[in-house]
């Protein structure tokens, strides 16, 4: 069960998006698996996909299209994720951007599709195009809540959220939904998350805004380690909104869009490992007083990455002993362990490298059996700063994943 | 339960080496868990530790003492593994040797103190050596398999071989013995293992033939990627055999001592990953055409760390899109991902970066359902090959490590 998250019960419109839902039957039975978005035009896009050598044949697509023009469609599906099946695959996404095009009345080019499920099974094209009226046919602004249940696949709960601010006395809205529960370690974005305003946006400060905001939310969760093909983060301004269109990087204006955009993800993201698959705990991993981000990244990851460390965490555990090895293996040049500090939500455990003089067994336990918990690392070599969540391996991570296909 | 592999019903003694066990009660009741190994004067000895930063002080301690002397007494527990514990810990190493010393009448820095169990709880140093009259009372030649069950910790099997050689018309005996069953990811040896061998060998050539028979047996295997903080390996050589001492790295009698030496860690090593915890399958992964081995590494432990590849071998289910993603998020450079192919044993799963349009899922499950699989990754850029051997990811493995400290 996720924690602490549940179906947002309202999403607020964008001025220039319509999104329409259909249940294909691509993979799941009863169930909406399909989703269209029509983009108005003129609107700029910004987009960020997985660095995963294996990317699935949607995001070469996607690449390719979005290097000729801005999008007017977003075709996405659940259930297959159109992965590792190399010129078949490619085909298969070229084939239904190009039914969308059809029906959309505009070039290839302009639709853009996006692909989650298992990898490696046939793409049912054909299913996909004859769901593709349906969708055409609910397209709606109000959308947003079923476009995100449409793209669950392991995920309990639907992703999304809403920002409002003023920029030059305008409201600015802000809409973002996301899916995804396991395969999670974004290296780049997560599994699908698509956020679009209203705002009045040059391209290169929406590229700006939604790296930054990526690598401030996505990129510092993970559930298992492991970097999906087919990570896709997308950001859309369609520039409805009267404001004046924001092109300085450094202006105040831009500051408010990017701290509201950063709002969004960073709450998509909490959600998803919020939502991670098996969760019964979360933890939060703080490196500090590192010599650079890299190693801060290294300890902070492969103590999240650790499987005894996250047993422990699912037995509620204060098995910290774990933690210890695991920040000793993440191969920190020269570390000196005897300058190292860990603690667990304001408890020490370890002082100077060795358990501290005060921990008892108790005040460790009280911490771990929270259901949600930060372990903080100090290096004592610098002041460099990361921060990576974590969810729990739990019997029902095994079970989801060892039963997925089933 | 344990793949394939039974305690040892012989292990055959080495002249010069006698084992004493005792149940000290440093954790568990009603079993031995202390051992003293008493080494003949003269014999000599090679050992690798553990590379991760925070090494326990036994290990420490093992390092000091083997840079004064040779050593004369092994002292190791099983219940506690003396890490984490600072100058504290550090004190409590001493004093077993010290105390071992005071029984056996030698100098402290001949004793080499092992301890495995759980990290960062306080050392019962007055139990051990309350305990080690019984263990010296017990000292014999024929106590290696008493000795190979009084270290196992999650273990559920003893390990333990004999093998014998003939060199320069003398028969040599090598025994060896280990424990190890999760925190597997040496990176030198596994948790603990001691080979002896009546042979006479030079400090250098025993030295070599350790360090060959580690890289290519203990750091070939994973359980869970968490590397002990007190990995130990040892290899003691008497030297009581009337074999002219072989001094030579390159003569043929180094060649047959340390080929019958590799023989006897690859199936100690071989023992623990067939005794990984919760273990109910196991995949060897093979990488093939690799441009060297720290990338064709990088793709094989990427695989075998993998939770999903893990959940995916524990059900039995040719879900191989998730060996691919694992192999593209590897980290190796400009992967073409186009020239790569993928076997589970002799069925291509992956043709030239894609499906193979040969493949079925009938043939893929037909061999992800049995109990040992090989997976055969070909890069398509070099001739370099490396092997790996992983446990899957099963609701035993969780509930061991969620439960083993209650």
């Amino acid at each position: 069960m996720a924690i602490g998250v549940t179906t947002p019960k309202h999403l607020l419109a964008i001025d220039g998006i319509r999104l329409g839902v259909a249940a294909a039957g691509i993979r799941y039975a009863d169930r909406s698996d399909l989703v269209l978005v029509e983009i108005a035009e003129g609107a700029e896009c910004a987009a960020v996909f997985t660095k995963n050598a294996f990317c699935a044949a949607p995001v070469i697509v996607c690449r390719q299209h979005l290097s000729i023009s801005m999008p007017r469609f977003l075709v996405i599906n659940s259930g297959n994720a159109n992965a590792g099946l190399g010129e078949a695959g490619l085909q298969a996404s070229q084939d239904c951007c190009a039914a969308v095009a059809d029906l959309g009345g505009c070039a290839t080019e302009q639709v853009l599709p996006f692909s989650t499920g298992v990898i490696g099974e046939n793409f049912p094209t054909q299913i996909l195009v004859d769901g593709l009226p349906a969708a055409q046919s609910d397209l709606d602004t109000n959308n947003w809540l079923p476009a995100a249940q449409a793209i669950m696949t392991t995920d309990t709960v639907a992703k999304g959220i809403s920002e409002q601010v003023n920029i030059d006395g305008h409201t600015i809205t802000i809409t973002g939904i996301a899916k995804g529960s396991g395969m999670i370690r974004p290296d780049m974005a997560t599994m699908l998350a698509y956020i679009a305003t209203d705002a009045n946006v040059s391209n290169d400060v929406l590229k700006n805004c939604l790296h930054q905001a990526v690598d401030n939310s996505f990129n510092r969760i993970t559930v298992d380690g492991d970097t999906s093909t087919n990570d896709a983060c997308l950001l859309i301004a369609t520039g409805k909104s009267a404001n004046a269109p924001i092109t300085d990087i450094d202006s105040v204006e831009a500051e408010i869009f990017i701290t509201a955009v950063e709002k969004v993800s960073k709450h998509l993201s909490e959600s998803i490992i919020r939502d991670a698959e098996g969760v019964t705990r979360l933890m939060t991993i703080v490196v500090e007083q590192g010599l650079d981000t890299a190693e801060c990244d290294d300890v902070a990851f492969t103590v999240a990455h650790s499987p005894l460390v996250k047993t422990a965490l699912f037995a509620g555990d204060p098995n910290w002993g774990r933690i210890l090895a695991a920040v000793g293996r993440a191969g920190v040049p020269d570390l000196d362990v005897e300058k190292i500090q860990i603690f667990l939500d304001d408890v020490c455990i370890v002082h100077n490298g060795g358990r501290d003089a005060a921990y008892t067994e108790e005040a460790g336990e009280a911490v771990m059996q929270q259901e949600m918990l930060t372990v903080t690392i100090q290096l004592g070599r610098g002041d460099v700063c990361t921060r990576v969540q974590t969810s729990d391996l739990s019997y029902d991570y095994v079970k989801i994943n060892a039963e997925y296909r089933s």
